[in-house]
């Protein structure tokens, strides 16, 4: 995890001091605008021992992991990825405006569980990690406009999260593009091998129930574009339907060069919250009248890639 | 417009006399559980001279019109389909986690305007109709949680809507898989000849932006999964990559034998309470922990074919 103070601070006195787009007349500047303008201090650089790179026939998708939220998740999925669990496994589930996930395809009721590859160090069952204590310490970019689901939300570390200051807890919440753990009924059934991505409107009714592993970063079309299952749930019905992994790998694991030069802008930046003040008064000749408020997944922290923004 | 004085007397007395689920140790019924227990007055089948029939290679999408909403659009959409003008168009963009957009490709940057299909009898501006006036006497199904954009939400005829009684406005929200109007900078430049469904989290920043003609009832897949444009804005930079439209037709235009028997179960019957209830409250093995409110976007007008719900 990593603090800045000086940027928290920048951030505290942008939202006291600068005047709100919403009192100017001129049109406010676009989100290319307002990144193009950003600092190289504003970036953080995703730790590579935190992405998956998961290479699919089409392309590769970039997922970052949160371990600060879901640590036993991330280190057992390390455990997989280090043990090549993923590979050769398959897209077996895409359900239009909810899930796409991966998995073991014999783990699926139509496999054959004798097949099911095994989870060799990796552990069976974790404990859930639905949610996590608020840490006071932990970086809080928070949103003015509320939620209906949760007493507060805003941002940590680049990651969308909803607080609930009476209990003490808040949680990763399932926004577009986040990816979430695949579990059975028991709570502490699922241990990172089956692995979904929202991929529609954010499904709320998950929080607390099911552990977010971390955000897509890079490659979201390739999930949100697969042929929807027509079986139960948006499961594939027929094994050819499937879209294979080729491998899921740790950036870690490749050699420097071979890495993507990947970076997250710090959700407690400047540019962050001017990006926050555009998307609740943004106005421009097309859309004269700003919508006024941001909801938690109406915003993402931004990506870019060699210095280019996604 | 269909109203029922029996149905909104039985949904006052649901609300007002039901156990919630929420009080219910026992599991909540699944979707599919009280929609097979529905009645059949509680499902309404939509004029066929408000359902639009898109005929794409991989299968048609059936979009209602809503002319209660914005009557000029929907009049002036009928009119450009009787006029076949949408033969032989194509989606042109597709831009992840908010909208396919089905238009003239001449009518883009990179068309030849020369080459245009002409409108016809079909009006080149209209009023813009991004709200209406709140009329008492409109069916309305307030939901209970609120939203963060609006006073007020519900459903009225199968729509998702937003209110805000000081100023006596509502409309349409843009929430999955509702068919918005696209046009250019001024405000009337919209006419229904480019159209877009939305796609991901609800894009509320279009609210009172752009006029909403109607929802997709069946083939939504066959939008959403469409391979994401290039092109800024998700525009196909190829002509290629576009998918192309085979016909849109009316279904009032088809002899009745041919039409889909399509019906949308009414969002002021008791059937629909119960879905906003178990929504709210729903519970059972997997998810233990109700999350206790529903967002506007996270609940939609159950759709059933030949009597079998999609």
């Amino acid at each position: 995890m990593i603090r800045s103070a000086p940027l928290a601070l920048a951030l505290a006195c942008a939202l006291a001091t600068s005047p709100s787009y919403a009192a100017q007349d001129k049109p406010t500047p676009s989100a290319k605008e307002l990144l193009d303008a950003s600092k190289p201090a504003e970036w953080r650089t995703p730790d590579p021992a935190n992405l998956l790179y998961m290479q699919l026939p089409a392309g590769r998708v970039v997922i970052e992991l949160a371990p600060d939220f879901t640590p036993l998740h991330a280190q057992n999925i390390r455990t997989l990825v280090s043990q090549h669990y993923f590979d050769g496994l398959a897209i077996v589930r895409v359900q239009d405006n909810f899930v796409t996930q991966w998995d073991d395809p014999d783990g699926d009721d139509g496999g054959d569980k004798a097949k099911m590859h095994p989870l060799g160090k990796a552990k069976a069952t974790l404990p859930p990690e639905f949610t996590r204590a608020i840490d006071p310490k932990q970086p809080w970019t928070p949103l003015p406009d509320g939620d209906i689901y949760a007493p507060q939300v805003g941002f940590s570390e680049g990651f969308p999260v909803a607080r609930d200051p009476a209990s003490g807890k808040e949680w990763l919440v399932q926004c577009y593009g986040m990816v979430g753990v695949g579990r059975d009924v028991p709570p502490d059934s699922g241990n990172g091998n089956a692995l979904y991505a929202v991929i529609g409107q954010a499904p709320r009714r998950l929080d607390h129930n099911l552990a977010v592993a971390g955000r897509v970063l890079q490659g979201m079309q390739y999930l949100s574009a697969l042929p929807r299952g027509t079986g139960p749930m948006g499961f594939y019905e027929k094994a050819g339907e499937r879209t294979p992994i080729l491998s899921v790998k740790l950036a870690s694991e490749l050699p420097a060069a071979e890495r993507e030069q990947i970076q997250v802008l710090r959700t407690g930046s400047p540019t962050f919250a001017a990006l926050i003040d555009a998307a609740r008064h943004g106005h421009n000749t097309f859309y004269p009248t700003p919508v006024g408020k941001v909801g938690i997944c109406d915003i993402h922290a931004p990506v870019r890639v060699d210095g280019k923004p996604l």
